[in-house]
């Protein structure tokens, strides 16, 4: 089956200790619509401007990613610009340009509109709410989100929340939502907003999921070294939801090897500058590290 | 087979957002010997002072642990005093009265020197040498340690981590100790300092062992709920090693199985105020959580 994926379609320039790179492809919706791809067919909703270069649109493709929805608006395209510090897990914005995002709509394509998995990546509330809206009953419904919407959208989020059956965020923004310090109260809590499943990020400590079958800890693969994490958690989302869309059986049954396969190729991403390791990711060493996996957690 | 446990024997007064409780007993040994016995027969070695009071000694003899190299001198016990933040993740020390700790020399009963397994459970690593010195061969060296000893004593404890077979340490201590803050980086470099078997605690993230056999992600059993965290470190290390003593077979067969075990009694200890819950444990309740443990991380 196929995934629906919205979110931002960005260039990202990211400046590390050890390096700067200028104008990579980045974005929610560009992370998590590459990740889906190993796995299934991916229906892609975002806008980029004039200046969006023709390799990223070939990268999309050469992942078979549905372009139909991608609105390609004159103007600039979303451009972030953003520094990691030496520990690779704090990072501050240095420049946000919004340009064709600023007053994007996203409006389905036909086609898009019976597409069973729908993955909501990062991006305004408003913009999730008005996609789901175009949407014929999907099967499964997934949405992540960030800090800022917490910080000036909550009315909204809190209302999207409840259309979920799946909602993923990182741990502190799981604190700032329930003002629960520790993960498992938070988890509880969240679950009375509304969703069945809720996916709290942990980083390089992995993942864990709340659904009815209790809690599940995903672990992240091991890394001596982390290049650049950005798009690390939208490669997540998306592997995940792509490996779902592909598997027989239920959710239930499939949610765990699902997550797995997400961190995997979160890990892969966090190995190169923005797509650059996990454009050319092959399905076969995806594989291997879950098996390493397997072996990582048996005990 | 049995384990020799040296560390400190104190009274902890630990505070609480939520309660304060004094003159608990704590320190690194306790925590780690009653830990240890659930599984195996524990010899331990520690200083307490006229002050320390008859309950707790009760407490060490229920838990079958033998206290002919406890000594019981003239002058207090080694008092604690701290208070721990909302989150339960940071801690400031308020007090802390070294009493008859000041001048203790361990010195090892004759029947203690052939003990197979030892733990040199948080000291200072002066100590830990001295105990080591007075050992006849043992089968299995593991010690564990804090950041005063990184900042005071560094040089001993370098030369102490050359005569282990395994280190212990949380993974703030591994930064500091390495200079690295990937985890993964830091384990690779400590094992050029000597040790074949490393383990970098993470509180409520688990834990990692790297040894010949490759990394083991090793998790923590979810709590809803920390009612005082003091001691999870020590009964954690003071678990694995009783379960290692306990199981037949190589080190490198039971290591992952000793530290769910141990990782099982930390988060026992975790429910209560210092040994209050741990004390009360049964073996079957440890096992109960292995097993939960085994569900939660199945994919």
């Amino acid at each position: 089956m196929s995934v629906l994926i919205v979110g931002s379609t960005a260039l990202d320039s990211i400046k590390t200790p050890k390096a700067e790179n200028p104008r990579l492809l980045g974005g929610s919706a560009s992370h998590a619509a590459v990740a889906a791809s190993f796995f299934s067919p991916v229906k892609m909703i975002g806008v980029v401007g004039e200046d969006f270069p023709k390799k990223y649109l070939q990268l999309y493709r050469r992942h078979k990613i549905d372009l139909a929805g991608l609105q390609i608006l004159p103007g600039k395209t979303f451009h972030w610009s953003g520094e990691y510090e030496a520990n690779m897990n704090n990072r501050r914005t240095l420049l946000t340009e919004l340009g064709v995002f600023e007053t994007f709509t996203p409006t389905l394509p036909k086609p898009y509109q019976a597409t069973p998995f729908v993955l909501l990546a990062n991006i305004a509330p408003s913009l999730q709410h008005h996609v789901l809206d175009q949407m014929a009953r999907p099967k499964f419904v997934v949405a992540d989100t960030m800090d800022l919407w917490l910080n000036i959208a909550l009315t909204d989020l809190l209302k999207l929340i409840k259309r979920l059956d799946g909602f993923v965020l990182n741990d502190s923004e799981a604190q700032q939502l329930t003002k629960e310090d520790n993960v498992f109260a938070a988890l509880k809590k969240i679950h009375t907003l509304g969703p069945k499943y809720v996916i709290i990020k942990q980083g390089s400590h992995g993942s864990i999921l709340s659904g009815p079958r209790g809690f599940f800890l995903c672990p992240a693969y091991p890394l001596p070294k982390v290049v650049d994490p950005t798009g690390a958690g939208d490669s997540f989302v998306g592997g995940m939801m792509g490996y779902l869309a592909s598997a027989r059986g239920s959710i239930d049954d499939n949610l765990r090897r699902a997550m797995i396969h997400g961190s995997v190729v979160a890990s892969f991403c966090c190995e190169g500058f923005g797509l650059n390791r996990t454009a050319k990711l092959k399905r076969t060493q995806i594989e291997q590290r879950v098996r390493e996996l397997e072996t990582l957690t048996k005990f």
